[in-house]
């Protein structure tokens, strides 16, 4: 790969950031990097690896000469900004869910569906909800090994993914519930300290919209248009690190054995055998880490073509910026 | 009824404790109390209700002229004295599992398998898991409807489903946090503050003994020995409140009006008919409440005889110390 000039859009954003840290620890050859931000930001100056950059709004300019643009600004502002840098000729990976449905736009988990970057005129690509990436990580070597049929999922979600300003509130209401004081809540729909929430919008079903985007963007990943999905999304109060529990049915019988010869196999997969008290993978010790965590595995006792997992990763890194940067390193040339 | 002659074995535990408040709340009927707690304790005094009382140790004579006797305080107390306290005439209740699967003694629900309680030769009845309690309480008239099929359940299970230690050694996980310190841990298997833990024993299958009571206990509430249910249990950084994300399976088509129609008629059942961020049962709110709180049913989307839906009660109240005295209140007579 030759060294690419490289755009971050919502540079100052958390997945923002951890795209900088992880272009960095990936080495990712950089000719040049320009970190464009919101217009009431631009202007202003932000320090990355002992370099300071000025912060440049999104302008069909900025993106003259770019190879690669990392979106990661919502949704709007990819619809608006992210043809025009593909239109200058760079390779656009977008975090938002702009595109992620668009039947002409690759949406992709590398160690699941690389091939689906092959055909790409329109050089943007689709980075997937943070809850899918992990758990598709998971099923997928176990859907090629015996064809997955149905997947009944609960999630435990971090703040993280939520933003920087809903883990402030989170920190503020633990405090208070440490003071014995009520804790107030203006960006959370409710007290999170020591509780439960769907934060989520939601449908006349009763659906969530993070419940909706895990059965499609599942179902569009493995090409599998009427796959069963069955998610249930759930906030907890952890800070980072997204936790799925997972029932899976496959088109023949499974043991645990076999899915630890897969699972141990498995890219990005780093796969706990053992059990026990506390011995399984963890939102606290996943943090920080590049790899999709999965343990727990366990026979269905009543379907024996049925398994349960447990699995961790990182939301902000895998769940969107690792995956984001995986997905440039396979498309930059 | 006549007023009863109540003993409480494992009155100075969290179960114990709510036991007294529930039966104080419910004005039950008692001519006297006596409270009875490990030989360590006794001989200390104890306050409830404007009175004292001085703790006993379980003995043949504590239990003399006992009409009801409610038991916490663990499996081998019970094995050792709930048999003693039956012997002496007293109706045993057993929060404990050291009777839950003996096929001669019934395992309770009231609002699910009261018809249970008719034939108890052994007058011991056994009260079941806190997670099982709840979750059948919702289940149950749903399968008397259409008849359940299957059930996938995960749990976000609180801390004081452990104990009253757990909870002090969560708090001061919580504290060190707060201060940046790395939290300590001796009674929970490793971190909770923010974090999750599977802290119970494992089986060498990878199942843990909560999600084998379950099973166990569900089949035997509903008469179905052979029932499909694939749990997984959680513990979450929650001080009082179990959650269940729950899928079941019927024998035929369902439709959430239907579920809505069945939960908002249930025995025990408080539902939540409406949908948004933050708008369903939670943990923080459901503390301190008698009632097993239903919202979040959706249909499946795929499946037109399945339902998913979010349970979620107080595991020390409708979990443990009120299902014991509804079902002390159905066999004292």
């Amino acid at each position: 790969m030759k060294a690419q000039h490289v755009a971050i859009v919502g540079a100052t954003g958390a997945v923002g950031q951890e795209m900088l840290r992880v272009l960095a620890d990936r080495r990712f050859a950089m000719a040049s990097l320009r970190l464009i931000a919101s217009p009431g930001s631009a202007g202003r100056t932000v320090r990355f690896a002992e370099r300071d950059y000025v912060l440049m709004a999104p302008s069909r300019e900025a993106f003259e000469g770019v190879d690669l643009a990392l979106f990661s600004a919502g949704a709007s502002v990819s619809r608006a900004w992210a043809p025009v840098a593909a239109a200058c000729g760079a390779w656009v990976v977008d975090n938002s869910s702009a595109y992620r449905q668009d039947p002409e736009i690759p949406l992709v988990v590398p160690e699941v569906n690389a091939e689906a970057l092959a055909n790409n005129p329109r050089r943007i690509i689709a980075n997937p909800n943070c809850s899918t990436i992990q758990m598709l990580v998971a099923l997928a070597p176990m859907h090629r090994a015996w064809g997955l049929e149905r997947v009944v999922v609960s999630t435990y979600q971090a703040i993280s993914g939520k933003g920087a300003r809903a883990l402030d509130e989170f920190d503020a209401q633990v405090r208070a519930d440490g003071r014995g004081e009520s804790p107030a809540h203006e960006i959370l729909p409710g007290i999170l300290s020591g509780n439960l929430l769907c934060d989520w919008a939601h449908g006349d079903d009763g659906w969530s919209e993070e419940e909706r985007k895990m059965v499609a963007e599942t179902r569009k990943i493995l090409s599998m248009p009427s796959l069963a999905v069955s998610p249930t999304t759930v906030r907890v109060p952890v800070r980072n690190g997204h936790s799925e529990s997972v029932w899976a049915r496959f088109a023949r019988p499974v043991t645990r054995a076999m899915a630890h010869e897969v699972l141990g196999a498995a890219e990005g997969v780093v796969l706990t055998r053992e059990s026990g008290p506390g011995v399984h993978p963890q939102p606290r010790t996943a943090s920080g880490q590049d790899a999709v965590f999965v343990g727990r595995v366990r026979e269905d006792g009543g379907d024996p073509n049925a398994l349960m997992f447990f699995v961790v990763s990182d939301n902000v890194r895998k769940g969107a910026a690792l995956n984001a940067v995986q997905i440039a390193e396979r498309v930059c040339l």
